[in-house]
């Protein structure tokens, strides 16, 4: 690994000399392609629908004048969507250009060009800028600066040919080299972090870099401001990734970092094809794009870890950039089709055109989700994501256990957090971001405060909190410093088991969590059995949330909800932002919870070492402005002055139709949920199957040849 | 009409005598059709479709052993369930045992219908009954006891040839004819009641008259037990649905309703063709479907009005014999078809072959939704719903104000409600009913105590509440004794209105609504205009709830939601269960309200005589077992001593896009909302556009001729 990289460094060092002699278009689309592309977009339904969009759009954009207003508003508002349609103006009449040879196209990119060219010297930082360092001059943050970038210089290029040399020497000298000097000069520290800022930021200076022909700024893109290597684009894949290609920031940002990976690869790829950038560290970035597709449900939805905004699907412009990258470029998997095909779109260009042709001919086969462990860590051995799934693509299971490092600043203090999908839909949830996207009303369309104060903390999300506390008190720089550990994971058909452990989040307990996917004959689905052990000493409160979708419709147990008044549930680390809806103390040690989701049951089955206490929460407390949408939990609870156990079996069942108005399977199947044998390194959880037939799932902790049988 | 009502009398007493020698089977399916059908489930695809699904749940049902348990449980129980199984069983194997000839599906009904027969005289009133009267036999209520022979007889008639004499006596003289006595006897309240239990029972009655030949059974089911023409089929079709159609309780149980009225006018029609029984009324029961079918938003979604089950769409069975039978038997209508194509099945019958078949050919048009006022009462003159439509089946405005007679004990106090939906989804949307629908854990699967205290309350609706108390105090009897009234009606594209007046619900107010929508060059969408006017001397408080779907994105004013304490917002009437969130008391007279729906704005302009309170609620409080699912309002409120005026004027706007993450038109267009000239027979609202065009709606209360102007 240490060798490859060397190698690579050098291999850098030698071509970027041969970066000479720019032919123009040469990212997405180059020269070449064009007849061809020209061709199939008359004859391949999904590049035919896709270029109509984007020919729509161009020609909606000509129609209205040139628009370069001085930079005032933040995220959403008038001068900042302005911009924005700008420069996806520029990009799709730099497609359509090329796609037609009508000049007009041309000209209005010319002509937008020109008038940036004309004002961009004269902006200074922001207005609307919240800190000189992230600062944009087009924009509020520099990030939307790199991203305004990354698309105008592939719109520039589409059309370099057809604007006049005085013109370019414009454009170029008055707006891309004060650009380039920007971002390398007052944004150097974002250049050269290792963030997915830093990623937009090399990338819109290497794209510029190649199709200006300055090979030192590509050189900078790809090795860093001191071209060290020790920040730049390579430095990045290799740090930000994992071997397995899981994100540090986690699927959301992922996605969104993918996108200028992805765009510079291609550009390195076509101008400089022998530092096979495709191939660097065995293949990471078609890991890259594969692990982010398998973090998606099978409804599209990526898992909304982290600060993630909750409608993300796999039709995400980025993820399109990625599939039809992957498969034109990397690894031509025709089950990639099949998301292609979901998407319903391709990029108009070159991979988009192999894509398309490949659907056409009908070469789809069903994405192939799996069952895995993606390690986090450059090295692979900071924690993971544990996926496991059951059941055909229409109607699947999947559970993910979150044992990754924090994400940095984007990562909420979740350690070992669960989510649960069932039948096309969520059933154990999580918050995602506390943000209303480019809503300028609502916090100018940024993170809110209750991103901190609620989404972050640990009670957002399904996983243990000790003493109403969140992992290491909320603090990024300790939750940064460490990880939790993969103790176990195993996809073996019919007994799924994944394992994580985390020892540093509270003082004095260790936290361990087992979840497994159980096929018994008995039944259709498997059941989701979830252990969580917290070990320690000293006397703790331990509260287990699940965030739970669709409507409670029966319970094991008296409870009463508070009639008259709520009350928040506590006054710090997000509890101040729940109401409290119910608390039930049970008088034994199993219980279990019935909900109705999408004409579905869930019934959670769960016990512990002592009864415990179950409270039903809401959300919304503490929050004068509105800001939070609703969710709703079971929180399981006790106190424990020594070792504790929270287990519990989901259990999907019966259906209701609302067309034939009927109700079957409404009464769960399993009953008589003990546990025994319960010791540090051994548990048994015992369960009868209609009260006829009883299973026992023995976990042995310390013994990877038997980490778990069921008998 | 009252003449026409005579002749049907005699009519029907000189055909009864014509009522012999029956064919079987000689309902859904005659036995002519029979080659036909069995040539058309091969050939036409929604045909096919729909025998697969019958063909698969009747091998399913003769795969199990037959079991016909002793009644027991209540709606949603296992008895209940296996005994709705056992008569769809019965029907599935009769429509199988017809298209295939293969006796195994007969012999599986005969053996079900031999243990009935066997056990029902044994049977006693249900155990888990609620009253005598309204007790069943084989379900705790007798309405599920008329259903289950309304299936069982059709299944009975389809193989009835196919039994051998001996049984066929066994079966009759053992179940059917114990079941005509008990409907006929012990529910004779019922049979002669004007109610949907009355028609369903009725109709249980005459087909098994029909099939049995017993006549005298059809002419009691025709005219009432003492044959004297106050109750049975003619006197509900005279007294339930209006001359329009619109049925007294509403589209919820007009749906449930139909399919009786639908399947015995079919039996009637074979049977007794010389009755005319489809032309009965100026064509009645034509008019009934398509008031059903108007009665739908695009989404396929019936207006939830009274009690009604929220997720019942134009998908239910009832709605697939509606349009099928309406397409084949009264009016071949080719827009019907459209209903059909996204019910996606038809009824396997003679009527089902018609509709598949012309889908088949390609005949099927849009539904042809339009704007209309369908008035309600026998004569048409007590009030009624009035529905203004705009746009395209693929993105239409529509709005729906309630002004119909109270309908009976499923009946709400919302006199003057208002509906809006748009964009496919609803936007001011109706609580619906307090139930889960046979989920036994939930009260049984019947409406929950939170349907009497909250769901039919005046508050969990769209319109005025006076002094924080339900229309007529919440007492049927009162609100049973009278009706609102039309005031105006237009639906002149472009200044759509409607206005209906409620004297009668509080003591010394009048109350009357003027909804409009309006539509104005500068803007995509019309506007909903929305004037409520209070008319008093008295000192009142006046509440308009808008219980909105979305988020609240942002509000033209400061407001402070609670944060560390909720309390119900008051103590009876509905007011109970809501918590008040917020409440903003303004400084001037004019505000607004914007929030997010499916990635469109909504903004809610007001104003009043004198400035309003904005109060923020959310269902949920006094509610101990968590039987409200959550609903959100902004609550328009004030007091007045003299007359009071709530204007609203909503209006659609923007798009966010989260594939593109972009976000357009978030401000809206409207400002400046004033009311102007505010008299009792006049009123001018003035507002602007964009800030630059100022419009003037001018509404003339007593100028029948000159209602209302935009200028």
């Amino acid at each position: 690994m240490r060798h490859l990289k060397i190698i690579y460094f050098f291999a850098c060092l030698l071509f970027s000399l041969a970066v000479s002699g720019q032919k123009h278009p040469g990212i997405m689309i180059t020269g070449e392609q064009v007849p061809a592309l020209r061709a199939g977009v008359n004859r391949y339904p999904l590049l035919k629908r896709s270029y109509r969009e984007i020919k729509a759009a161009a020609d909606a954009a000509i129609a209205q004048p040139v628009t370069v207003p001085v930079p005032k508003d933040g995220g959403g508002g008038v001068t900042h969507e302005q911009h924005k349609k700008n420069y996806t103006g520029i990009l799709n009449c730099g497609i359509v250009y090329q796609l037609t040879g009508n000049k007009k196209y041309a000209d209005y990119v010319k002509e937008l060009l020109l008038q940036y060219a004309a004002k961009y010297e004269s902006w200074p930082l922001h207005p609307a800028r919240k800190n000189n360092k992230e600062s944009g001059r087009i924009f509020w943050q520099s990030l939307n600066d790199f991203v305004w970038q990354v698309y105008t210089i592939q719109g520039y290029d589409l059309v370099y040919d057809a604007i006049d040399p005085k013109d370019r020497e414009e454009i170029e000298a008055h707006l891309f080299l004060p650009i380039l000097q920007f971002f390398t000069g007052h944004c150097a520290y974002i250049f050269n972090s290792i963030h997915n800022h830093g990623t937009w930021c090399l990338a819109a200076v290497g794209l510029t870099g190649y199709v200006l022909n300055k090979p030192e700024y590509v050189q900078m893109a790809l090795k860093g401001s001191k071209l060290d290597g020790k920040s730049g684009y390579w430095a990045q894949l290799d740090q930000l990734f994992s071997p397995d290609g899981y994100y540090a920031e986690g699927p959301y940002y992922q996605r969104y970092a993918l996108f200028p990976f992805l765009i510079f690869a291609k550009a390195i790829q076509n101008h400089q094809p022998r530092l096979h950038v495709f191939e660097y560290r065995n293949k990471l970035l078609a890991k890259a794009i594969n692990s982010m597709l398998q973090c998606t449900y099978t409804n599209g939805a990526i898992f909304p870890l982290n600060d993630a905004i909750k409608d993300k699907t796999s039709e995400t412009w980025e993820l399109v950039y990625g599939v039809d990258i992957a498969y034109s470029d990397i690894n031509n998997s025709n089950d990639l089709l099949d998301v292609a095909q979901q998407q319903g779109r391709v990029i108009v260009s070159d991979a988009g055109l192999k894509v398309a042709k490949a659907v056409y001919e009908k070469k789809a086969t069903p994405f192939k989700y799996v069952s895995e462990w993606l390690s986090d860590g450059a090295d692979g051995k900071a924690g993971g994501l544990g996926i496991l799934r059951d059941g055909p693509n229409t109607d699947q299971q999947c559970v993910v256990l979150k044992a990754t490092t924090q994400g940095m600043g984007h990562g909420h203090f979740d350690r070992l957090n669960l989510l649960y999908y069932d039948n096309g839909t969520e059933v154990f949830s999580d918050y995602g971001a506390a943000r209303f996207l480019n809503i300028e009303s609502k916090g100018g369309g940024g993170y809110l405060p209750e991103n901190n104060s609620w989404a972050k903390q640990t009670v957002a999300h399904n996983t243990l909190v000790v003493d109403r506390v969140s992992d290491f008190k909320g603090s990024l720089e300790q939750a940064q410093a460490t990880h939790p550990d993969l103790v176990y994971f195993n996809a073996k058909p019919g007994l799924q088991v994944m394992s994580a452990e985390e020892k540093n989040a509270y003082e004095g307990v260790v936290l361990n969590r087992v979840t497994a996917l159980i096929t018994i004959p008995e039944l259709k689905k498997p059941l989701l059995l979830d252990v969580f052990t917290a070990l320690s000493n000293g006397e703790h409160q331990y509260d287990l949330p699940f965030w739970y979708n669709g409507q409670l419709v029966d319970a094991s147990f008296q409870f009463k909800a508070f009639a008259g008044e709520l009350k928040p549930m506590g006054d710090k680390f997000g509890y101040q932002h729940i109401w409290l809806n119910a608390a039930a103390a049970l008088n034994k040690e199993a219980g279990s919870i019935t909900f109705l989701n999408k004409n579905r049951f869930y019934t959670t089955h769960f016990t512990s070492e002592n009864p415990l206490t179950v409270n039903f929460v809401t959300t919304g407390a503490n929050d004068p402005a509105m800001n939070l949408t609703t969710s709703r939990a079971f929180m399981l609870s006790r106190k424990s002055s020594g070792n504790a156990t929270l287990v519990s079996i989901t259990e999907t069942h019966g259906v209701t139709d609302p067309v034939y108005e009927t109700v079957t399977g409404a009464v769960p199947a399993i009953s008589g949920v003990t546990l025994i044998n319960n010791s540090e390194g051994k548990k048994t959880i015992v369960f009868w199957v209609n009260g006829k037939k009883e299973y026992r799932v023995t976990i042995n902790y310390n013994d990877k040849n038997n980490f778990i049988n069921l008998k």
